[in-house]
């Protein structure tokens, strides 16, 4: 099955691929955006979706500043 | 509103995080999985949502190599 696995900066963890977006916006003339957050965007194949999470734990996202979201598409994903 | 945008690399262009992902996973344990590809994910607070898919074109993210998705979700997201 197709799984997505979303990953972003923890609550109260500095991100600085954020902020350097939320500050680029105004001067290409976007305004009314706030609390922008970058984080990592994982999409695969997995024949056992119980191994995600270990997964994320091992190797995709990184516990210690990072949270992550496991969503399991359909399998035309 | 609360808004995300999911970015990937487009089929077919070469996705260099998403194969070293594919080849660690081995190592670690970890089988059964294809297809990996690696984006990035946006998320932002956002007053005008018809912003987004021009903010995607100017800054977050490369038209030429990337697609992006935009998601709306509800006001406490």
């Amino acid at each position: 099955m197709r799984a997505r696995v979303l990953i972003r900066p923890k609550q109260g963890i500095l991100d600085p691929q954020g902020e350097a977006v939320q500050r680029a916006l105004p001067a290409l003339g976007f305004s009314g955006v706030a609390n922008v957050r970058v984080g990592r965007l994982v999409e695969l194949d997995i024949e056992e979706a119980e191994q995600l999470a270990p997964m994320c734990d091992k190797l995709l996202a990184n516990p210690l500043v990072e949270d992550y979201e496991v969503q399991l598409l359909d399998g035309s994903g």
